[in-house]
């Protein structure tokens, strides 16, 4: 059976550190075309938004700090979701948002920092109808490289030049702190210098933002910590209807609805982050929130359920909201 | 929240009669511009298959014979499947396949036949980048109007004007047969009248098939009798990698894996069409088959899996075979 062959995250360092970093420099320069765009399209209230695939990254499931082999081998069993060498298939998607003709982009996928399978955001964007110049405001649910990268333009530039880059003030501050970055183990420092070198084109033109406040028209900041310092989602007020995007609340769709506890090596504060994720479950399943996030499976769109002491995501159908 | 809006079938009249029929030609003519067209590509083997949405159908989940009121909320809460006015959304896929430049659909959609909500096979086959013309075979699962309504153009004419139209001769021989015809309410002669309407531009260029035999290059038959008397699956043939599009096995996911003895009224004979189900999710489970088809929820590809003493779908990710 043929399967997916992305493996960027295969050579990851699983040590100690609570940061280790993949080598992704190794890759960026063997980018070549993806495959088709993968984008969908549905309503929530009067706002438009077009889910947009990057792409999928294969993460070893020795990656899941608490998970065990059977367990694993459990959640994923009947599913197609192994990747080859025994990974699991984790996508990355990026969400466009129309509304009042104004386009809002939250996250945008790796560009070329993660290897040649991923980067299609981009196309995705242009098979949509929008140019990135049309685009007024980035949300950023955080700073690392498969939200960030795509800031940047192959040539380095602002690959979006008329959009305010809106970004939280802990999340800022914690990638751009010299004393932080200079205490973490050196092979974690790349996260920092890439979330520094993503973003340094919007300098001027960045808007920092704390708490749950309004970070941009129609988008309230939810604060997510955990997974980084300031991760947040945004909750779109679509008018009658709202959707929450969660960020990375879930990295993995199939092991972390079942296994919450579960938390990766790119978790800065691994107990916070299942902390954050369980609370955001039980909210999400008790309110009957619409959500979606960077990680679940593509599109994205769907519900929490309570399990027993479980959880389970069930995706909308497609045509959702038309 | 805004949810589906189509309730084509909501007005069906659900008595006695094994073959209750919706009064699709009084919406015949309100076809109006869909939505975007859905469409999805992926890759077994050396075929490519591209999954065609033609649209959503309201079904009442009343319509299951055999399911309780409580059973099918529990089956559906926590999901987005519902329907306004307490129906279940149920998708129309149909399945192209390109092989060796050869192009075969399965299944051909509504078209103008179930309400202005559907109909959208043709479009998506267009933005495909395939022109009915192109296709040589169309394999028909069954010929109930959500199956061979797309046979159709708009004048009644052939829409697939080079194609040989291949079905199973137990299917033909039913929806011919004057004698049964007759035998049935009169509300569900029209079952019929579609069936005969729909294939008559293909009389010249028909071929029917018997058995577990290979209904065109590369589509072994699979007969899957019970929801029509010639109902049939195709398993694709992609070289290292099988596909079985097994047509109406399921027509809710989110009710029948769990509960696979729920029949519909539109299952000719509803014992046999729910051992046939239960017999093909045990082959499907055991097998670790790639199944899609034509009600599973978009794009419809994945696996069965055991749990417990019923069965779970579990959909493949993105990008599944690239």
């Amino acid at each position: 059976m043929t399967l997916l062959r992305r493996s960027v995250l295969q050579s990851i360092g699983l040590g100690a550190a609570s940061l280790a970093v993949p080598s992704f420099g190794r890759r960026a320069q063997a980018a070549a075309p993806g495959p088709a765009p993968v984008l969908h399209r549905f309503h929530i209230g009067d706002a438009t938004v077009t889910a947009l695939l990057d792409g999928h990254l294969a993460l070893p499931t020795a990656a899941f700090t608490g998970s065990d082999p059977a367990a694993v081998e459990a959640a994923l069993a009947g599913t197609l979701y192994q990747a080859k060498d025994g990974g699991v298939e984790i996508p990355v998607n990026g969400y466009l948002v129309e509304r009042g003709g104004k386009y809002t982009l939250i996250d945008t996928g790796t560009a070329q920092l993660m290897g040649p399978d991923l980067g299609g955001l981009s196309a995705a964007l242009a098979a949509s109808g929008v140019a990135a110049a049309d685009i007024s405001t980035v949300l950023l649910t955080h700073m690392h490289p498969d939200h960030a990268g795509g800031l940047l333009a192959a040539d380095g530039s602002a690959a979006f030049p008329n959009a305010e880059l809106v970004i939280a003030e802990t999340e800022w501050g914690f990638w751009q702190d010299d004393a932080i970055m200079a205490s973490v183990p050196a092979d974690a420092q790349g996260f920092f210098q890439m979330a520094r070198n993503t973003t340094a084109p919007y300098a001027d033109r960045l808007k920092l933002f704390s708490g749950e406040v309004e970070a941009a028209p129609g988008f309230t900041a939810v604060p997510l910590p955990g997974h980084t310092p300031g991760h947040s989602g945004f909750m779109l007020d679509g008018g009658d209807t709202q959707l929450l995007i969660w960020g990375d609340i879930v990295h993995s769709t199939a092991l972390q609805f079942p296994h919450p506890e579960w938390t990766i090596p790119f978790d800065v504060d691994q107990a916070l982050a299942a902390q954050t994720r369980k609370a955001m479950f039980e909210r999400a399943a008790a309110d009957q929130l619409l959500v979606t996030g960077m990680h679940i499976d593509f599109p994205g769109l769907g519900q929490v359920a309570r399990e027993g002491d479980s959880f389970a995501f069930h995706q909308a159908p497609w045509q959702f909201g038309i």
